[in-house]
């Protein structure tokens, strides 16, 4: 990951403040919606093993979402409040998302996951060192997600007609997370600003952004055996 | 809760360790489908204030689970298989048992939850110490319900027609939670003979278990501020 030029942030700046708020809050209720999707995904699961180690994945998911509601408290801003630009656009990616089996569902927690999480990590570059922190530290791997990546490759190996299948399932996760995120940006200033390291509507620096996310993406579905 | 006439068991009896590897077995997947069943229940909640708290219920659960599957692990049980014969029953009673809304929800989460809690505490003095120690703890009140209670009364106190919808709802649950634990019954004697304290078919004590537990039912609708 590059360095930034840019000085860190001071949260005594307004619009930096707000920022903050708003990638708190998004970040807040994309982690509770995935604890919720992934508990609700969980019983699909052939086996209890399966099963409990994505029901792990939303315990953890709820654990960074306490974090972020904690900090936001912390910087005098309302959780609830912070959440609420985000829920449609958070809400939309899940409904038009909706895995039909199991392997869609893995494929999904992975994939799903690992984007948001490039993103914010670009971001986090950004960011004050102690909103940096608290960011890596909830998009830090904590290695539970490989049961993942082992269990798609078992599957495309017993039986590889699910890949073709599988790989357009990924396009349409990056698809929708584009779509959805392009969504929110028309609608909050502050943040994308933020976003983009304060350079203002610089079309090179999006464009920059979104080769780097979907090269991770391409690195990702790789991992799992799957063209992007 | 009356003190037993029976001496503490022994793990050493494989009909008792037998009993007890089903009882564990039974609770640890009671609490991974209630871990999956609040979470998925969550998002109808009118806020986030209450869609945190069944979701801070629901990874209360899976703590419970994890705690299960580890004693069942020390006893040298594999957790998986203690937990298969009770897969049907414990998914036949949420099947027939899929709140409508919110409401619902919040009544199935503490009175479900209530039935159960009472039903594990009653075999508890059956047991022997370590084991009575973990179900006691699983089943110890952790004030996270409380939310519940406040939420219904309040809701009722709005719109007092609510009140006889969900007290058919809390007949229903108490209707389904008797009929499939039957249906476990006529297939577990180990486990009905520790349930019964060893006492064999006694008809007078199956029917005393299950007016304590009608009792407790009755007492936990009222609070509620619901018939029973």
């Amino acid at each position: 990951m590059p360095t930034s030029s840019e000085p860190a942030r001071d949260l005594s700046d307004p619009q930096y403040r707000e920022a903050v708020i708003d990638l708190l809050g998004a970040m807040a209720y994309g982690e509770l919606e995935a604890f919720e999707r992934l508990a609700r995904d969980a019983p699909m699961a052939p086996d209890f093993y399966n099963r409990s180690a994505m029901a792990e994945m939303a315990v953890a998911e709820f654990g960074h979402y306490k974090m972020l509601r904690a900090r936001l408290e912390e910087l005098g801003a309302d959780p609830d409040v912070a959440m609420t630009p985000f829920v449609e656009a958070i809400d939309g990616f899940h409904a038009s998302t909706t895995p039909n089996d199991w392997l869609e569902s893995m494929v999904k927690a992975y994939v799903g996951d690992g984007i948001a999480t490039d993103f914010y990590r670009d971001v986090a570059k950004y960011l004050d060192p102690q909103t940096r922190d608290l960011v890596n530290a909830v998009c830090a791997d904590f290695g539970q997600s490989k049961f993942v990546v082992d269990a798609v490759r078992y599957c495309i190996a017993e039986d590889p007609k699910v890949a073709g299948r599988l790989a357009l399932w990924g396009r349409r996760l990056m698809g929708e997370a584009v779509a959805q995120s392009q969504r929110v940006a028309v609608q909050r200033e502050a943040l994308i600003d933020l976003v983009l390291g304060g350079l203002g509507p610089d079309l090179a620096a999006v464009t920059r952004m979104f080769a780097d996310l979907t090269e991770a993406h391409t690195a990702r579905m790789k991992s799992l055996g799957l063209e992007a």
